[in-house]
């Protein structure tokens, strides 16, 4: 077992998950031994996975390739930082994880939950978040967010993502309740200090266990 | 069900199956439609997949996210390449599928070859070779086979590597065993022109059936 404490983000585009994340790191790291990190996590081989994936000449890339890339991708950044940050007692907060994908490429996409778990099962072993935080939002709050963010109005293509946001916000609800025992819902749709303070309430009261056991 | 018929071909190097491989092809190619091909194909994803894996620079590649490298190349060139020749009635020959994954990463490496073998039935699916002819030689003729093309002696580091090639001889026996009703196991230590002559005894058999069905 390892000593540290694993906890993962996670949510659609303009559900805040990232700013969150970074103010909760703030808030939490005078106390506690802090890593906060992100796949592929400046790891080489993991960065050079992720330029596969992301290669816009690569249209033609099959869904399950895809899968296989970040469960490999995922592998190499968790074997190189996660678990020796974890064999060392940190608490690692990961920018998304393993339920990003069963979302993605199992729901959004149709290739089946179950069947891209196994394949994330067989890249991450048994290490399973200890605690996820799932940021809910309806996709047009999100989109509506994201396009304030950069300063133009929502359009036609946006809208026409919503199906696909509404997906995947389908496949993480699907996913929350696979696994009840580890995965938070937080309403994101809350203005973001109440959202912070929720995130950081639930986060704290697995810190004080983390620190009994 | 495809129409066409897939054969792979495995085995160490210096066991001659590419060489017998191109006899094949060449032998049948005025009677069938064959197509010869080998991972990655010369199919863009799958060779930028095959570029991370074989970076010298990425000395610590965890076995694991070597692994799912693989299946992830393989499941590009199968889609791109391999299905649609079969879905045109095109006999494939390939050099090397699933089951060196089992061997080398599986076996050899120690991930464990029923591990392997579900990672590569996701990005495969059904789609198992329909025979597979095993080139088997023991690590000292095959290392000798090989020094010998390159025109040099058989040195230290040879010999060092006997260990490591004698456990992917057995690990091609394991999977044989597994799979006894599609792996053919060749002597490849007897001549040239004898191991080609059985190897197209075997296909010819398979290519009869395959008419006929």
């Amino acid at each position: 077992m390892t000593k540290g404490l694993f906890i993962t983000f996670e949510g659609p585009e303009g559900a805040g998950k990232t700013t969150v994340l970074q103010m909760l790191a703030e808030n939490l790291q005078a106390n506690y031994p802090i890593v906060v990190t992100r796949e592929p996590g400046g790891i080489t081989i993991a960065e050079k996975i992720r330029e596969v994936i992301l290669n816009p000449a690569h249209t033609e890339m099959d869904p399950k390739t895809e899968a296989l890339l970040y469960a490999a991708s995922r592998r190499q950044h968790l074997v190189e930082k996660v678990i020796p940050a974890l064999d060392e007692g940190k608490v690692v907060l990961c920018d998304r994880f393993v339920d990003a994908s069963l979302v993605y490429q199992g729901y959004a996409r149709g290739i089946g939950i179950n069947e891209v778990l196994e394949v994330n099962r067989f890249a991450i072993e048994n290490l399973m978040p200890d605690l996820t935080i799932y940021f809910d939002i309806r996709p047009e709050i999100g989109i509506e967010r994201i396009q304030k963010h950069k300063g133009r109005e929502v359009n036609r293509l946006d809208l026409e993502k919503i199906e696909f946001h509404q997906k995947v916000r389908d496949g993480y609800q699907l996913v929350s309740d696979l696994f009840p025992e580890r995965i938070i819902t937080v309403n994101a749709e809350l203005p973001l200090d109440s959202v912070l303070s929720q995130v950081e309430k639930t986060v704290i009261r697995q810190l004080v266990e983390w620190k009994q056991s």
